[in-house]
């Protein structure tokens, strides 16, 4: 019923082959409490600088997210510069100013200590563990991370993983995490540094779910218009956590539907330039698209 | 019930991170004929040369497969010879020496001319259309093609593309015929061309089908060991119209059966170096990887 994420609040530049947007509203966090906010109510922490126009915090607010957590500190915002080549696979990051984040230290509210499911997104590993620290008793704790992470602060992410229930990441990092070039062989890894489900993240190729008992395999919805693949990770794990968090149900089952959910977010998210799209759904065309992801992978059982 | 592939019989040597082999059998009709003997009658139309061995015939032989349009040429068997790396999903080419299948002038023995259901493995447009000529009425006709020929024999490829009802491709060659890096606009320029259905094959990411109605998606089956890829998209083709042949039904619905049959041999085949695993299958463990297929995609409707 209730979800936390931890994670960045950015400005983006960003050029594809069909437009650039610049000083575009971005961040993990922005993408996952958006998408997340369909589905639960959703609590962020995060930090902006004093360039961060009000407008955008209105924003947020007005899809009932809970903004007490993101710190306004002097200077200036994250910003992220980024394009993608025509097959909008790979971003190839230009410049990245960590700015206010360089010196985050993440204070919660007292009101988000007692949420129950929590979402570590991909920030510094010692920023994950200073916010889990903070949560009482949460009853599902999930991260991501990236590959600057799991070369650069190996040890600390190792710490990260220990503590927590579900890692989601992309099939580049978890080759490189576990130093495998097999995925189920990877996967398997991976659990036993924590994670009891790992979620691999694979763009138009959509995502995989490995827990010790079974594998499970979605497919990306097939578009036709992709604009901006930026925050696609993101808004995945927003409408995956935001399912579970509604539920509270975390059996294998389950999760196969908040894989699917993430899915139907991430496929909107790509439709439009930062959060254009992802921020004015209604519900009804969340489900039919859930729909649509059962007649693109239903076939009929053995005769 | 009865099916006809034109394609290459081959020498292989092939290099891959778990092992190397050297004159192992392979080409294009070997594995998609080894394939679609699981299910159906499939008769081979291809050339030998004078060094190839009698026991590999032999070896056809006994799982059904008719050799009768298998020519045997004065000269050397063409031969391929590939490496992978660790990722494992694409071949880097070392040699190919084409040798007996330079002169090649394909002619069906009167009892293939009536086979219903016809796949023209990859080989040059021209005699891909050499074959088809010869045969009364087909049923179903399915090709596939490679960046080879949709850049140095376009005119000739898109000649056979109107003849044929199915077309089965990987990703970049779609992308390549059609000129589009989307590709659901891809899909819909190649249908355009020519074949009503689609098959892209995306190797370890699995298969897609585009009709003008419709779109499924289809994992491949996540393993621990793949040895050796040679021929899986082969093994998918001859798998997927092996069982099309065999229930002579081609509605959207059992198209989908024959791309998990498709994906459960092309699992097989990366399983081992050459035919070997291929070969020597039983139908029970075939059916038990097309539930495994059903476990691994299947999720709940909305509630």
């Amino acid at each position: 019923m209730s979800l936390l994420v931890v994670g960045s609040v950015a400005f983006d530049a960003v050029k594809t082959p069909f437009g650039e947007v610049d000083e575009a509203l971005g961040g993990s966090a922005t993408y996952f409490s958006t998408s997340a906010s369909y589905f639960t109510d959703v609590a962020v922490v995060a930090v902006v600088g004093s360039d961060f126009p009000e407008k955008h915090l209105v924003s947020l607010k007005s899809r009932g997210i809970d903004i007490e957590g993101i710190e306004r500190k002097e200077g200036k915002t994250f910003r992220w510069k980024g394009e993608y080549g025509y097959e909008l696979n790979e971003a190839k990051t230009l410049d990245t100013q960590l700015n206010v984040f360089e010196s985050f230290k993440p204070v919660l509210p007292d009101s988000y200590k007692s949420r129950k499911v929590v979402f570590l997104a991909n920030i510094d590993p010692d920023l994950q563990r200073d916010v889990l620290n903070q949560v009482k008793e949460p009853a599902l704790v999930a991260c991501d991370t990236m590959n600057f992470w799991i070369s650069g602060k190996r040890d600390s992410l190792v710490k990260t993983l220990k503590s927590v229930d579900m890692l989601l990441i992309n099939d580049g990092e978890a080759r490189q995490l576990a130093n495998e070039p097999n995925l189920v062989k990877a996967a398997s890894k991976i659990m036993s540094m924590g994670p009891k489900t790992l979620v691999i993240k694979r763009g138009e190729y959509g995502a995989l779910m490995f827990t010790r008992k079974e594998i499970f395999a979605a497919p990306a919805y097939p578009l036709e218009a992709v604009f901006d693949p930026t925050g696609a990770g993101d808004s995945f794990a927003g409408g995956f956590m935001g399912y579970l968090a509604n539920t509270m149900n975390f059996e294998p089952s389950n999760i196969r539907k908040a894989i699917i959910f993430g899915s139907v977010m991430a496929s909107f998210n790509v439709e439009s330039f930062s959060l254009d799209r992802l921020k004015s759904l209604d519900y009804k065309e969340i489900e039919a698209r859930f729909r649509e992801f059962k007649r693109l992978t239903h076939f009929e059982d053995l005769g």
